[in-house]
């Protein structure tokens, strides 16, 4: 295949209209495939049917120290659980809050807090006037719908191959004491599959923010989340680092089992410094008599220790792998030479990114979506929804099967070629 | 035995180092009875063993609606668990949203709500300036935490035998609009066990605040927490008299399975009008992908369906009955006759309320705790732990045995004596 830079309009006519009736062929078939969400597939919660099988006498419900889960209480956790996911995040158990099934909505929470209380002792967001956020980007939807509801505003800061570009970083928290934050995601981010190395760790560590309420939030989603057994990515302990750096209190760490066990019927942590952690349980306290302990305990008995995750996630692992090789081999195929995408080729995760040329992702989302193929919008990695360049896309391979996810990425493919032509044609993409 | 009133002082003298001795000997005794918090008895979680037997293979995850319970998404949880909790607390499963373990956390989080991001598109709480609460005393502690911590200012409104006192709801709330809600526990109120009279229901129905934000936050805790199989209080729907005064947005009403699962790893729900749930809803859709449905599913595939929560309450109320009539039986016994004390006799919920003689509860407290007796602080159950009159204390005879609650409710007794004495012979209570 000839890449379209070097050929002539009347070949891009010719082969633009052989695109278009390949095109008109799929929307006949009324497809209806959807890539938009990182949920786990049907197959990777059949193997997590044993963990309903766990509690049986009441002596299953008592944990170690004695603590009955059935009862009301221990608001930062049972000491098993904290050990589970402590170890799945990089935590000390005595840094960790089990707080509930969601890593999203404990975030949620610590920047509630920090709205309406203040970080630490210091002033409530909502008091302090005008505040901003770091947002790496391409990122997680989800992060950045909270800051905008919340009515933060959001400054891009690119995500580079090892990690966010840190020489903005540096520069804009040390000079903008309104800056209170960063979302980072530092394993198989969300949506690349970007791993941060050693040095931005410890940039990001090192941090000497002007706002003494500015914290590094974490979102440690796929630490376990291997595709492969010999290729694996492996992030530095932001705890560790930070207490290198005498600045333990720089970072939340979260973590959950959503995509472990059962999506939104997980247990979930956050994981810090002792002054944040009295910080976001008098905070606790205030919301909850306790969070379920019962499926605690339910996950501990289950996978009794981190070994138990790992082997589990290996049996996850042979259910993504096929999917995401299956996306790679068909966008190789089919647009590989072209050079007209780049995508990534992540270790691990829940999506692969696609980049095409500038100015055609919305175009590739709405022709994917007329021939059958529902992709996350365009630009919904990014904050306010507005990619800059209008070229990011979202691939998320986990929740169709293999034979779909070649029909919805080779649909993908064509929708590329035909916005690639269209541009480099100057068709104005409605016909 | 004679009324303390028409006793000499020489009497009551005798009467006090008898007394003393008495508190002396229990004090030997080293006891360590707590009747502190509403926390159901392991006797009474042993009950619900069943729970976590119900799921066993993946159709069992699988509601009526064909959603996959493990998996993310369905904000307002599934519609059997809907119409399960709608059932309970006087709802239709359209008007209820599933939302968690914790009702106290759905109301946490709707209050969040209004101060940050304002009530149905009004103004943030958090912009309007100061802002009030009506607080129905005595009260349920937490509620009162909440609104504390959050600095808003609260009015004591008195809870009469069938209600809050109306008169002065409606007066206030007319006139005042930075009064933006009211704490009320309809049924089997905590502490006092009352119970909210037809009147009551529909004068809080009928409200016609100043504030357009105002709302009546009903936390009917215990609507289903009868002691006595034929004799139960029964509350008129809100919903539907909010409805019947075409008032539907006056009222939020909340309810959980924490006191009839288990505590803390039940499910809560908050149940509204067609208005303030899209309200809702938009919050929760940025605070998570969704709550834990395979909690639901479980909660439904157990009960079944009211019918069987309401025999499962058959058999609490048998282990919660004999405790009630112990702590009445004892209190009756030694305090019955001498007018120092007035006792509640509730049908239902979890507490019984105890009014000391103006001035006398934190001693109570005081010599209960010497003699090993821990209660909730005196004035735990008003806002900012004053109790204007020092005369209100909580008795929780959920957690211990009939037998620690004789002991237990004998030594408040003897505590009540002494305090009394101490009083009226103007000792100053530390001998």
């Amino acid at each position: 295949m000839k890449s379209y830079q070097n050929q002539s309009k009347a070949a891009l006519k010719k082969e633009i209209t052989k695109l278009y009736k390949a095109r008109d062929a799929y929307k006949k078939k009324h497809l209806n495939l959807n890539m938009t969400r990182g949920k786990p597939a049907p197959a990777q919660l059949d193997l997590c049917l044993g963990i309903n099988k766990v509690l049986i006498k009441k002596e299953d419900y008592i944990s170690k120290d004695k603590i009955d889960c059935r009862n009301y209480g221990d608001m930062t956790g049972i000491y098993e659980c904290k050990k589970l996911l402590g170890d799945m995040c990089g935590a000390k158990p005595e840094q960790v809050i089990v707080a509930g099934n969601s890593s999203l909505r404990i975030m949620y929470d610590v920047i509630a807090h920090g709205m309406m209380k203040g970080v630490c002792g210091n002033k409530p967001f909502m008091k302090q006037g005008k505040i901003k956020w770091l947002c790496v980007v391409p990122g997680y939807d989800r992060h950045f719908s909270i800051l905008e509801y919340l009515g933060i505003e959001m400054i891009n800061v690119d995500l580079r191959k090892d990690g966010p570009d840190m020489d903005t970083v540096e520069k804009l928290v040390k000079k903008d004491p309104t800056i209170k934050g960063i979302w980072c995601v530092p394993q198989y981010a969300n949506p690349s599959g970007t791993s941060y190395g050693p040095k931005a760790v410890k940039r990001l560590a090192s941090l000497k923010p002007a706002a003494k309420d500015f914290r590094i939030y974490w979102d440690n989603a796929y630490a376990v989340h291997h595709l492969y057994p010999n290729k694996q990515d492996r992030v530095l302990n932001i705890l560790d680092e930070a207490k290198k750096a005498h600045n333990e209190d720089i970072v939340y760490v979260f973590a959950s089992t959503s995509k472990i066990s059962f999506a939104g019927a997980g247990v979930a942590c956050v994981a810090c410094s002792e002054n944040n952690k009295k910080d976001l349980i008098a905070n606790f306290n205030m919301e909850t008599v306790g969070f379920d302990k019962v499926n605690q305990i339910r996950h501990v008995r289950y996978f009794k220790d981190i070994n138990g995750i790992k082997a589990h996630m290996k049996k996850h692992a042979n259910i993504m792998r096929p999917k995401f090789e299956m996306v790679l081999s068909v966008l190789d195929k089919e647009i590989g030479d072209l050079k007209i995408a780049q995508y990534t080729r992540p270790y691990g995760g829940y999506f692969v990114s696609l980049n095409t040329l500038p100015g055609c992702a919305t175009r590739v989302h709405a022709l994917c979506k007329e021939m059958g193929v529902s992709l996350t919008p365009a630009g919904a990695a990014y904050p306010y929804h507005k990619d800059p360049k209008d070229s990011h896309l979202r691939i998320a391979p986990s929740f169709p099967t293999v034979n779909e996810i070649k029909d919805a990425t080779k649909i993908l493919a064509l929708a590329i070629k035909i916005a690639t032509i269209e541009q480099k044609l100057k068709i104005n993409g409605r016909n």
